[in-house]
């Protein structure tokens, strides 16, 4: 079938057979199917959907892209965690050390920031020196050594994944429940891990805004990975607002450096550590979740996860000087303060303004090939549900220039709602789809 | 607004302000918004469609990203004819001489292949020499001298549609009204004319095969360019199986140099009057299509559209020898029958199934990239409504190999369809869609 008729029938809502599918995706790895013609699927495809079919084939494709690794050596059991997406989402930097510090084996590979919403790579980008791009032999190494390890895709792991990712974050074809399963499920299948944990955003910062929508993608994600013999266990969590008081790369390592020595936001902490505990139940670890986000607790109040992540920076060749001195991270040269224009409450900040104005600042990307700067980005100083003095600051922006922090102030301000009174809070951990008796 | 907001407004059917909508293809044009992006886009708006204002806005921007003729210089009334695109459809190479020896102007600008469709410029492009990339100046002096002149789009008119219809065409985007209209009209607008026909075709092998889609697109067209200024008559065409008896570009040539000998075939020389009389009327050289079709006809027959064909090979650099020797005209070397498997009356030549199956033997193309094999098509030896024998010939290949002859067998055989007694002929040319009151 030519490439355009592939594009046609999934237009037209037609099923492809899984024959189809994949010679149409190996000719984009190829080169014979040009990325206008994926951008164009994949507008398709969010409209249109993917049947179980298409869809097993998609991710099995992916798959098949690249190497499928193995930590079946007798070793601790070896999980990943994965969000689906969001704003100030800093999970990943505290969770790997955390339960690297519990026992469990690590070997994290992340993206980059997609659309409005940031990446642990570009974050861990902002550590001076630090590698991302480790080959497999020493992601293994730095595994074996410290019990987490926190790479990128690399070419041998699902390299149509890496392509397809960036395509999406630059076509506005990101919030689709299939493209958003096969890519999550593919990755992590080819990752040889043990047990998955997801963190399934809903809230206006997340891909899937509607509660409802997140929590189809949960039951799509942990069928998928269930059928592909991966078993996978999500949270929904809010995504309402920005995760902690941080967006933009240097300053969120900031912030999960200081949740790492037990300093809060209290939020952070909460997701990180409900996320923990399913994972230590997921690996065979631990069987109450509530106990074990009690032992994930007392660990990081204990210092050893900071500790492992100092050794997790020097490992990979960033300056550990950073974990105990953030001084030394990028800072952008101008700060603008956005401030209250009434007295009251803070009782919304939309995190998909926000996440927005972060990628114009420069802390994500337009483009494929825009270079992001780590030291820009927003810190919100008064919370939802703190009160605030007309003229007070709500959030200071760190920019480059006056001009960007001015361009930036405006959709910041937009973002922001003072009410007389504080809202009722949301739940933060809304739901838990497990994989099934 | 950013390239990627912009797709994810239209993605979601919010309207976009003139000024978004050109800042996002104007980017498209300096090569800050990419062509996947736009790939995307299209899809989205292939969903979505456009709004009066968005449509006017995309057709002034495309209009804008070149230069404009004018042909107000007290010459005979300049007009040109556009087809929605067909397959077999040459109507372009008899109507332009026709309507020069009936004395008009005929400054005619044609595309190529488009999907499953010919493109008038593939076919000329089948003359050994024919040069259809004149500059302005050329294109006016060939005018002046012949009464048409047949060229591409020129870098100067409407730059920006060359683009998106290259891309259209690959991304299956192509069938969408709004897109159809924006691009038809803002072309002609551009080229300065005082009138304008338009063949809108319905059918299996038109892009937009239902009739009343058709209509409305008719409908859009005529309106949009009275909007611009520039009168308008749409006529309805069938395209349910090829025009004429043969599919492919020096094969076109050969039956197109046929009908200006008035050697038929009928339902060529059909559409090519009627369209004809049309430009008559709506050009002011005429005020009944009747009369004036009746005077087409006898021109037709009287020769002169012929040798004023010859003088335009001529003049364009093309071998005038073909004209009266179409033998000097490229030819596959290798030839296949598709026999009829039973005896009977042939019901159905379905026109889209049989252009695909031209692309295939690469009479079009399935990349941009793609270089079109003038020699390679189909004829059509036993038309709709005729008998056959089992074991008759109904459809000859031309192809290059035996093997892609093989190929293109099967998709020809399954367009074919043979029954007991000929259907109820439809339509050729069902309405007419008029500028004004």
């Amino acid at each position: 079938m030519l490439p355009v008729e592939v594009i046609e029938r999934k237009r037209d809502g037609a099923e492809l057979s899984p024959r189809d599918l994949t010679d149409f995706l190996d000719g984009f790895t190829r080169g014979d199917v040009g990325d206008y013609q994926v951008a164009a699927f994949l507008m398709a495809v969010y409209y249109r959907g993917l049947s179980d079919a298409e869809l097993l084939a998609l991710t099995r494709t992916i798959l098949g892209s690249g190497r499928t690794l193995s930590f079946d050596d007798g070793g601790p059991p070896a999980v990943d965690k994965h969000s689906t997406g969001g704003v100030g989402d800093k999970v990943s930097l505290v969770l790997a050390p955390l339960l690297a510090e519990a026992g469990l084996r690590v070997p994290m590979m992340s993206g980059r920031g997609l659309g409005h919403s940031g990446g642990t790579l570009d974050k861990l980008a902002a550590i001076p020196g630090f590698r991302t791009d480790l080959g497999l032999a020493e992601f293994r190494d730095v595994l074996a050594e410290v019990g987490c390890a926190m790479i990128g895709q690399t070419p041998e792991i699902a390299p149509l994944d890496g392509r397809l990712y960036a395509l999406r974050d630059v076509t506005a074809t990101v919030p689709s429940i299939p493209l958003i399963a096969a890519s999550i499920v593919a990755k992590k299948v080819a990752e040889g891990i043990g047990a998955l944990v997801l963190d399934v955003k809903f809230g206006a910062g997340a891909f899937l805004p509607d509660r409802e929508d997140a929590l189809r993608l949960a039951e799509t994600l942990v069928g998928l990975a269930g059928r592909l013999g991966l078993p996978a266990t999500a949270l929904l969590t809010s995504m309402e607002a920005p995760l902690g008081a941080t967006v933009g790369n240097a300053l969120e390592v900031r912030e999960a450096v200081a949740c790492l020595r037990g300093e809060g936001p209290g939020d952070l902490r909460t997701v990180t550590l409900a996320l923990g505990s399913e994972a230590l139940v997921a690996a065979g670890a631990a069987t109450d979740p509530d106990a074990a986000g009690a032992r994930l607790s007392r660990l990081l109040d204990g210092g050893g996860p900071l500790a492992r992540f100092r050794r997790l920076v020097e490992a990979q060749g960033g300056d550990p000087r950073v974990v105990d001195d953030p001084d030394g991270l990028p800072a952008a040269s101008f700060r603008h303060e956005v401030r209250a224009t009434r007295s009251g409450v803070v009782s919304r900040l939309d995190a998909r303004a926000l996440g927005w104005a972060a990628v114009e600042l420069g802390a994500g990307r337009r483009r494929i090939e825009d270079e992001v700067d780590p030291s820009v980005g927003l810190e919100i100083v008064t919370p939802v549900g703190a009160g605030v003095e007309a003229g007070g600051v709500v959030v200071r922006i760190h920019a480059r220039t006056e001009e960007e922090a001015g361009r930036a102030a405006g959709r910041v301000a937009g973002a922001i709602e003072i009410a007389d009174e504080a809202p009722p809070p949301g739940p933060l951990v809304w739901r838990k789809v497990g994989a099934g008796p």
